[in-house]
């Protein structure tokens, strides 16, 4: 990201974003001048409280704040998320239409498409038998090798035409599948209306969702849509959890009726010990993993200060996102 | 493959391929008239000195019969083997001239470059931790998230330029990796002696080998070559195990003189359960499996049936391996 200089006020700004040391060094050397709340990691009622006051006095924030923070923030005129996703503001009362929210859109969108290829590349290959095997020091290749099958040629159906989308659909391009987006406003997109989408679903192999969490995509595949996939096709998510009828996919993958699921995101995240998708049949879990990587923090402190010079200068913010307003 | 009836002849076919029960049928159904003899299945010495017999008298076999049977086998004119590699039958004493031998040249090359990219993809974004933390209903994304990296834009060195090598090769640069081929002899590789390629390895996020064993390629990465890779690359193997002095690099990775390995083939397989691979840090072992999927039997049995049809029809036959012979 190399050092900004744009440090041209001493704004307070106020950061709750997660980031590791050398991400917040980056953040204090390109800002010398400005007065930096550094606010994360404290998770406690007592630290929440003592810092809602601070940031009420903040003009920036750089960080996912808790929703009900918002409510009241005479000073803030711009707050940058750390993620894609915003649906935790969607519909906050009360939020003050001049504060403006931006998100990291494409960020993520390398890496979570990578993982997942990754993962339909290791259900189709046997990747997690080989994995476990391994650990045991099991030579399995008798019967791993006849179950595996090919991404190639398959038919696949990318829920979704964001960045994200959009990366996953050159990379299974090379793998010459048969690929079909559904969105409802991109003119690039094959499939634009569920009923369309409904037409395509039981010749497809593969169906990965990249859609956020919307009111409009709540619940999109719910128990009937999950029943038009065939009995050997592939439920993969790298979007939001919401998305599913969770109970409705694990019935179906516990009673056959699906050929297997890869997950980035569940509908609770930690997913608890005792929930029934770590031992789904044919399930790979990949733990909201997908959009990381090792200069993940740093780049997301750089897309920030590049926001904020933007931001000094008075021009047009990077990635504005409009949100539902509560009120 | 759908049904060949090219039955000209009532030829003794030996078949010592294993095949499953569907590709027999196959094999049965599209050759009526021929005199067929299955003989895959049994290891007892005693089994192999009654089916040398019956071998010696057929004009035609399908699988890889043991070397030494080849030394007096009058009647003999073709062996179609049931794999791309070759290398039980170079320098076999007394080999007649006059015996063809095919191979299954490009049947494993989308399966084999697929399970090598999901290995690839398995090590950069942490699959591995990911499915041995699901056996135990851990969730791990805070440990294996900062640890993830990107394939995209790597630089890859892809050992050999056969079927495998080239469409691993178009995998990988969905990816928009860098990636340059080692191949003396072909004229669409980057690399084609080998200090031209000890020129380029220290830069090297990824080395894949693709190569046959041959007397060649045997070592080819010994010692002095693995040092030359970076302690961060991935060494990756899709060939032969013995393209690698392995006692070599076991020690690079315990040592964290490597970054990783991938491998499918290793030199002793089935790998003994006390084998220190099974445990070296940041390996992945695919077991063999990388040529498979689930129609391959079915397939083997239809390109063998194909080739047969020339043979028949006396046309050259498909995949002609050329020999060195040990007299």
């Amino acid at each position: 990201m190399g050092r900004l200089t744009h440090d041209m006020s001493n704004r307070s700004i106020f950061i709750y974003a997660h980031l590791d040391e050398g991400a917040r060094e980056l953040v204090r050397r390109s800002l010398p001048k400005a007065r930096l709340v550094f606010a994360e990691g404290g998770k406690s009622p007592d630290f929440r409280e003592a810092n809602q006051d601070r940031f009420q006095s903040c003009e920036v924030c750089f960080g996912n704040v808790p929703s009900y923070w918002l409510q009241s923030v005479p000073h803030l005129r711009w707050l940058q998320l750390e993620s894609v996703g915003f649906e935790y503001y969607q519909g906050v009362p009360a939020l003050s239409k001049s504060l403006v929210f931006t998100n990291l859109k494409g960020l993520f969108s390398r890496p979570a498409a990578e993982t997942m290829l990754a993962g339909l590349l290791a259900s189709y290959r046997g990747l997690s038998q080989l994995a476990l095997a391994q650990a045991e020091r099991r030579w399995v290749c008798q019967e791993v090798r006849p179950q595996t099958q090919l991404l190639h040629g398959r038919r696949v159906i990318v829920l979704g035409h964001g960045s994200i989308g959009r990366r996953l659909r050159s990379l299974l391009s090379a793998f010459e599948c048969h690929v079909q987006s559904f969105a409802r406003t991109s003119t690039e997109a094959e499939l634009r209306t569920v009923d369309n989408l409904d037409r395509a679903l039981p010749e497809a192999d593969v169906v990965v969702s990249c859609l956020p969490q919307t009111p409009e995509t709540r619940g999109l595949f719910g128990r009937h849509r999950l029943a038009l996939l065939s009995a050997t096709a592939i439920f993969a998510n790298v979007g939001r959890g919401s998305v599913v009828d969770e109970t409705a996919l694990i019935e179906a993958l516990q009673q056959g009726r699906l050929g297997g699921a890869v997950l980035d995101v569940t509908l609770e995240e930690p997913l608890p010990p005792t929930h029934p998708l770590w031992s789904c049949p044919r399930t790979i879990l990949l733990q909201h993993t997908g959009g990381g990587y090792r200069e993940e923090l740093l780049d997301k402190a750089g897309a920030f200060l590049a926001n904020l010079a933007r931001f000094d200068r008075g021009e047009p913010l990077e990635n504005i996102v409009t949100l539902a307003h509560g009120y």
